[in-house]
């Protein structure tokens, strides 16, 4: 068992991105594999997600809450736990604590697609929810390099904490929602980020919507950008994007898979003043990733 | 952390019959809920599957190996845990062996499903395969009044110390084929069960195929039988039937869900000459209520 602490000594902000960018190339390459997640619905608290995939010797399954409501009962919304298998014999090797894995692996995947997608000088990150997850996404890009950011969040404790521990300030919505990389880390319940935000060459990570029916930017907002995402499977059915594409507003054509952009298979940004937007649904391949490195780190694991 | 032994002393073979009833019970009443399972491939070894349930106050996932080679390497063939979860709060409530589990309700599986579909005068039991799944099978079958059997194996040492144990005999395929409840629990990759074996008025339960392209009793066999399965969805495609579902010799309106014949809700066995065939895949619905069984029984687990 490797709880919490022993993950997030094991693996650095830096190097979950490191290791978030390869299980993407891995996966696009076909080395890493990943069957679709399984929800199974607990009303009216939220639900449960099982989330296997295969890689590096390894087989591993997330399995993960997402119970929105749970901080006003004290409680962590993301709880579970992560297993890992050898692949080779099939044994169990180690029981990692799920929350550190999906938080390092969602705030790594916006620094990863700011890398790829955010124009060159982009200097500036606005985060519009600064709960755990959203906090991590900071951390990451932070450790890729930005050193401006605005925290934007009702709780105004939470986006202080995280704006002193990076250097970075405090702001409203708006006025993150104007800068130049904007990630929104949100329970996806209302767009926040609007079409009135918009402004010409941002790069958007939008990681909360993580179900169907969720969404954290307005579908006029969406349409005008050039849109990526982790997987379209995934993301077509339970993410940003699948309310456009449930009422056709979005296309596979439209979309393009991040894994294919960093492996040069298909072009990320293509102008200086485009919109783009990366849908983050979260996959196992990233949590696989960043086992794969827990798993090197920690010593008397077998592999 | 709950271990085999520790399964196993809180459920007896009886008691795991009475949960298997009631979690095919529940689950027909629609109280207990199962996604599909899914299976994650690991060449050439064999595969994972991800199971998950909710019900009765908890969610459950099972993270299971089938890496039939495994025992020629001195390694089971069924590792993994079984996760179980809080469906009021997420927490992570115990981590259970899954083997002991796996054992016990696919055993369990077997005797339901003659206590439900065998002939009343039905007295003997020949069981065609003495590995740990085929064990169990003939403890709860024991433990609910058969109390002959015959034990078949290619493997002597095997059948005759379940004989011993049980007080039943050790015999050929052909011999174990011939009694009155035959149960199969071999890897699929052969069929054990021919059209010359069958008698009037038998039941068959098989266990074995859990994975498209396995099969333990031959086709010609499976059409001449009143056709039975533990859920339709997951049967008729990766279990005993579902090579004749692709083949386009079994359709749906052929076959019934166990659980609505112990509700009372469709027939099953409607002569004294009809062979029926239950078909056992094994439901992650069967691993909850094995689950309950254990928290249970078990101090200082919170609910």
């Amino acid at each position: 068992m490797i709880d919490a602490q022993a993950v997030f000594s094991a693996v650095s902000a830096a190097e979950a991105v490191e290791r978030t960018r390869t299980a993407f190339l891995r996966h696009h390459a076909g080395e890493w594999v990943m069957p679709a997640k399984t929800y199974v619905d607990a009303p009216p608290h939220g639900d449960f997600r099982a989330m296997p995939a295969r890689g590096g010797g390894v087989a591993i399954l997330k399995w993960v809450t997402s119970f929105p409501g749970n901080p006003s009962r004290g409680l962590p919304v993301v709880a579970g736990a992560l297993l890992v298998s050898s692949a080779e014999t099939g044994e169990l090797l180690a029981i990692l604590d799920c929350g550190a894995v999906t938080s390092l692996r969602t705030g790594a995947a916006a620094a990863v697609s700011a890398q790829a997608l955010a124009r060159d000088d982009a200097a500036s990150v606005g985060l519009i929810g600064c709960g755990v997850n959203g906090g991590w996404a900071a951390r990451c890009l932070a450790a890729v390099g930005y050193s401006e950011g605005v925290c934007a969040d009702p709780r105004p404790e939470s986006a202080d904490a995280l704006a002193t521990e990076l250097g970075w300030r405090t702001g409203t919505r708006e006025e993150a929602a104007a800068q130049d990389v904007v990630v929104a880390v949100t329970p996806g319940h209302e767009p926040v980020i609007l079409v009135s935000d918009l402004r010409p060459g941002q790069h958007l990570a939008v990681l909360g919507a993580d179900a169907h029916g969720k969404a954290e930017v307005e579908l006029d907002a969406i349409v005008r950008c050039r849109l990526f995402c982790d997987e379209w499977e995934q993301a077509s059915k339970g993410g940003e994007l699948s309310t456009g594409v449930s009422a056709g507003a979005i296309e596979r054509s439209q979309v393009t898979d991040l894994g294919a952009v960093l492996a040069g298979d298909a072009p990320g940004r293509t102008s200086a003043e485009e919109i783009t937007l990366f849908d983050s649904t979260g996959l196992a391949i990233q949590d696989l990733g960043i086992a794969l490195a827990v798993l090197e780190a920690t010593p008397n694991v077998p592999r």
